[in-house]
């Protein structure tokens, strides 16, 4: 199971203001604490005002691989700002993302196969986000027909199936986890990745949805998912998980997480 | 999903105390607080020396059933203690259990084909408890193949795939998934119950892996467990995994256990 470390993201308020402020203390601060909790890529995401947002990130790309080796997650939906990003980049990032959209598809494809990233697929097109599962999957298998006309391999390929949040839709994740059991079946060399917390928004006790959610997505093929990796229930259900679903031989990583002291919290 | 109340059981060595001395007063309060937290099920297992269970299994029934209007789980591999129970119960009570042992078919069929019972069929035979799916599908085939003969309905039988720890096997959560699986396709009507915390014998850390177990398990159609009413782990994990299922209108159940406070420890 892969991390992709969330917290250096502009959308929210105190990193915006890092940003803007040029805090590279505290910006560097997010990537080498989410780095040491295992994180596999740290997302990046100015965020800002649209006429900033590509010098803000090639500021935020730099500040952060100054103090770190994990590789980046480039996010923005925007292909100007990914190549500005791109250009200044040292190890091969993860892009964030492609979708159904004509316009990503246009401007972001030829990014991702010129740079031999991977890439994150969104399950949305123009339209918006289809309701069903069946859907969902044909917005995919159109992007996945793009992408192999790119000579994108599938294996670069990181399926976001979408998770709407269940307050208002009974039904939400049952959708997302028969996209993901769908695409698995018809497309087996992609991989899947998700940010979880939505499917609790605007419920009360969220850790404890976001965790089951978690749980129930791991045993339908999630492989990475964007999240905390400094928060321990997510570390600790992805180790409880693994060890259920008989991924953790003699639970020796539980045991050893255990050791360190993961589930004291 | 159907709890039954596990913590009425002679095994344990205050309850056996209990029942040795006739503490009526510590019996009822399991019985009222289990009750009390939603058990659709009370388990009574006199658990004491084979000469004197039958008559503690009466005393149980009747200090219970003087409290509580819960039906009871009545637990003894020994037909002449079940008769005993039976002799001075109240409401139908389920059976716990049957197996594919040929003794407690021959001695226990015939009680639950009588009394219309609900009854516990666990996948182990003569020969011990099988490693792989398959046998135990094997098994349960089997029993409910001497179940029809009498008459029993397939929706009175809650098949207990079995869970062994993930200590010693790493497959072994998988295993009993598995094994739901394919009973699920074979015998709609069954119902499941399990207790679940075998699944983390000598493992630290054992709410976490009982938890996530659980939520697999009730993706796999658990609709029924053997466990302590009173943890409220499990109960969380109940609410949050009904809800991430689909099946929690509108997050009405979690979010009315959120405001009487079930997510506060």
């Amino acid at each position: 199971m892969k991390i992709i470390g969330e917290k250096i993201n502009g959308t929210r308020k105190r990193v915006r203001a890092a940003i803007l402020d040029r805090d590279t203390g505290f910006i560097q601060d997010l990537a080498l604490r989410q780095a040491e909790a295992g994180a596999a890529y740290l997302d990046v995401n100015a965020g800002t005002h649209p006429q900033r947002e590509a010098e803000d990130m090639v500021w935020l790309v730099e500040v952060v691989q100054d103090v770190v080796d994990v590789p980046l997650c480039l996010d923005s939906p925007n292909p100007g700002v990914l190549r500005a990003g791109l250009q200044v980049i040292d190890q091969t990032p993860m892009i964030n993302s492609i979708s159904g959209e004509r316009g990503r598809l246009d401007g972001i494809l030829p990014l991702v196969a010129a740079h031999g990233c991977p890439v994150i697929a969104l399950a949305l097109d123009d339209t918006g986000i289809p309701e069903s599962s069946e859907a969902r999957v044909d917005i995919i298998s159109r992007v996945i027909a793009e992408t192999r006309a790119c000579g994108i391999p599938d294996c670069h390929l990181y399926i976001d199936p979408l998770a709407m949040t269940l307050s208002t839709n009974t039904n939400s994740a049952k959708t997302t986890l028969e996209t993901m059991q769908i695409i698995r079946a018809a497309f087996p060399e992609t991989h899947f990745t998700m940010g979880l917390s939505n499917i609790s928004f605007g419920l009360p006790a969220r850790k404890y949805v976001n965790r089951t959610f978690l749980t129930l997505a791991m045993a339908a093929g999630l492989d990475c998912a964007i999240l905390d990796p400094l928060n321990p229930d997510m570390i600790q259900t992805i180790l409880a998980t693994n060890l259920v679903l008989g991924n953790d031989r003699y639970a020796q990583k539980f045991s050893k997480a255990f050791r360190q002291g993961v589930f004291m919290n």
